[in-house]
């Protein structure tokens, strides 16, 4: 093909009945955007209401898509090809030339909703969809917690990327200018799950050990201090790191003040695109420094330099495994979240293909 | 593959026994012209005499294309890889390191003919190829037109095309800037068809409606105008569109001068290059400002705006097949021609396949 | 898929139990050099005491390129993703968070040698790995004989690379500037065959000739002159050829000074990068003009523009592979030696199979 195509594979390797993040809020507002998800094609907009909705992206008529096409103030998309209009559930409200309506002529809806700082959407059954199976792990109702948030398309798989954010220890040689140390690769893991909430943890708890120069940086800490990392990663897609960095002589007793313990939240959204993209996005939270937009600025861009550095590497592992297929893989101690989580997701896609 | 490759289907998709359009006259001089016709690279030259030649673009030694050679004045082309020699009707000549010409050494030629602005090629059996198949409705041979022509690749395959050229309501749409009035949309359509002619013919007349730009530029006239769409379409490939519009008020007496009706032609031929890609031949005829060289570069430059806006339309419905695949389609009635012509093509090809 | 990707046949199409070359010996020194060779990636380096290093460029914990790593001054790779480490043969020498080294974790070694300007690998079977298998005929050894070296690779699978070097007719038309005359296409070839050094021959002599460009230039020789190339191909990968120029007139008495006569290697090793790319390494041997740096400048920088030209045919014939697929072809006598070498080929490929 003279184009790139997005692989469609025999058999279905996304979750469907999911929350999966869609899109910033703040990305959507009163005019059409167009978002590949699962490698179907939704168009997100909002309503003069303020609702947002979510529609697959392709007038029933020839397929057209409905982001070539103009929002009206009533909320109704007219195709820019023939005009069929749709009203914002997905309605066909006119065709043109007859007074009709063929049969068939509505465009799916897809169920969103919004939280944090993100729309989600779910691109399964909508009888199953209910709003408050996003898990509260990721602490968006929490008043201690200031978020910065962002979103980038990274040119791999999205199991590629859940092994990456499952192994902290690459941060030891990926990032290793940032917030790596060598402890990090060094300290073992202790790890849980729980299948009723599709749920992988793991643990790492480092003591007396360097402080890397981005928490130097955003705390004023130096070594040696305590450091911790917890996971809990919801298969397949929403993985919510809890981490805590604390002057190791203020371990017993971490308050406020010089001595105090900051705690950070990194949550990521990894909603596949397709076979070999995968939305990234990301809410980066912290119960420090609420008030102060330099650091969220320098957050931001920190966090969009550490995405940098591993899509390079997931994106050079997709190329190979496209150009050499897979390899035999010999897995370590520091593997076992990442192994337990892919196993789970086997789990989950045989249990949704059941029905 | 690192290139992109034509797609080369399981089952035969093009008819073979018609005349395509190959090439501009203009285009068709004494050099060697490439030009890849149903997937099939073919070369096209004009000898001394003045006729032109189609043979297959690949020498049958080692494959190479016949346009990397050399074209000499006795109308021979030898090849640029080893040196055989072929005459404009195929034969070989000559060939290097041995006096005796092995067999299988003649390259495949093609009928061609000239009729209009265009170079006609028959892919086919060529004991079918009779120039006088090609329809006289172009209104080439039409003393009262003048025709301006031109000819660019468009990135989609050819029954796209023909969905859009055979369903004018697109024009409310897509051009309507141009030449595209609400009423287009909203005006029911008459069809017709012939199985012997392959023949699809659609109609629209519209009464009392808006001038659009293009027309208003053109003719003077202004709203509101009587106004008439006349398909005739040749499946799989050749379309002519006779356009009428004359002032409202002369609708019973459309005279010369002030009150006259103003035609047009508008001839496409849709040659397939490839599975996804076609080349878009046009002739615009007028039978007015007939020596106004200003009017033609108008015509022929605002055909190349509307064919731009057409390609991006089906550029995007193109990428859409590949990546997310067919959908299921409502069809209305505004759609009935172009229906009929793609059950007319499915009925040709099948009878093309039985021989 | 978005990306270019190295075809995979389902059958095999390289020869393994051969050495290629992988390298010139100038590109691998004490840093890490990727290269897929067969479609495999590989990573050269020397170690600090001057040995050449080749392993399978993935680390088998995840696949990472240890390209990607770094190389300390043990010569010990460390992985650039978790940080696994290795030596010079492949044994894995660390993991990270463990102690225990997981069985499986050592990385694949290739036998290496370095034999006149190259280092060369076998992909096969290390027990039939045996320096003394490259062939003499190089003139490496000869002392009589200056070389040039260097390397590009060509967008086409190496079979169509060696159907061109086979053929030396082509000469006449794609090098026609240079090295091509009249005569060469002209000239009748002698062949011959030796399976058992899996070996095709094939010369060409000719008598009163015209002096090519290249040959006046280099040799100050002019026309007549006699020319012989003797050609020895072994089956896959290394070409020899060897070539005579001399004044017609001193033909039976070649003696030094202005009556001598002039010889030249010309070695080429096609190594398949995949099944669509062909590491093409060239060294040009002479036996005049030795201490001449601008002489060796304009050979260097000859042989590129002889390659360029090359690469383009053979490009222009990848392509149409590619997008019209095969075409039966027309074979004549000067193709005898490609001919005994594409079966010769096959015979290989069969014989390594049954293996």
């Amino acid at each position: 093909m003279a184009q790139p195509t997005i692989a469609r594979p025999e058999t279905e390797t996304f979750v469907r009945n999911v929350w999966y993040i869609a899109a910033l809020r703040s990305e959507v507002g009163e005019s059409l955007l167009g978002r590949t998800i699962l490698g179907i094609s939704v168009v997100l907009y909002r309503t003069r209401a303020g609702k947002v909705a979510a529609l697959r992206n392709r007038c029933p008529h020839r397929g057209y898509p409905l982001t070539e096409g103009k929002l009206g103030d009533d909320d109704v998309i007219a195709c820019g090809y023939h005009g069929f209009r749709f009203g914002p559930d997905g309605t066909c409200l006119s065709v043109p030339g007859q007074d009709k309506i063929p049969g068939r002529s509505d465009v799916r809806s897809f169920p969103v909703t919004e939280n944090g700082p993100f729309v989600w959407i779910w691109m399964g059954d909508p009888e199953l969809a209910d709003p408050a199976g996003i898990p509260a792990e990721t602490g968006f109702a929490d008043p201690d917690f200031r978020f910065v948030s962002g979103n980038v398309v990274i040119d791999a798989n999205h199991e590629l990327i859940a092994d990456n954010v499952l192994d902290l220890s690459h941060e030891s040689f990926i990032h290793a200018t940032k917030i790596g140390t060598r402890e990090v690769a060094e300290t073992p893991i202790t790890s849980s799950s729980s299948e009723s909430r599709w749920l992988v943890q793991a643990s790492r708890i480092m003591r007396d050990v360097e402080c890397p120069p981005t928490y130097r940086e955003r705390t004023g800490l130096r070594s040696p201090i305590d450091r911790e990392q917890h996971i809990n990663f919801f298969v397949p897609s929403l993985y919510v790191l809890d981490t805590m960095v604390v002057a190791a002589e203020s371990r017993h007793d971490p308050a406020d003040g010089p001595r105090r313990a900051y705690h950070g939240k990194v949550i990521y959204g990894l909603t596949p695109l397709s076979e070999r993209q995968t939305h990234y996005f990301f809410a980066i939270g912290r119960d420090y420094a609420q008030d102060d937009p330099e650091m969220d600025a320098s957050v931001q861009e920190g966090q969009l330099c550490l995405i940098d550095e591993d899509a390079y590497a997931v994106g050079v592992l997709q190329n190979l495994m496209d150009t050499e297929g897979p390899e035999f893989e010999v897995s370590i101690r520091l593997d076992t979240a990442a192994l337990i989580a892919r196993r789970m997701l086997a789990r989950r896609l045989r249990a949704e293909a059941k029905g």
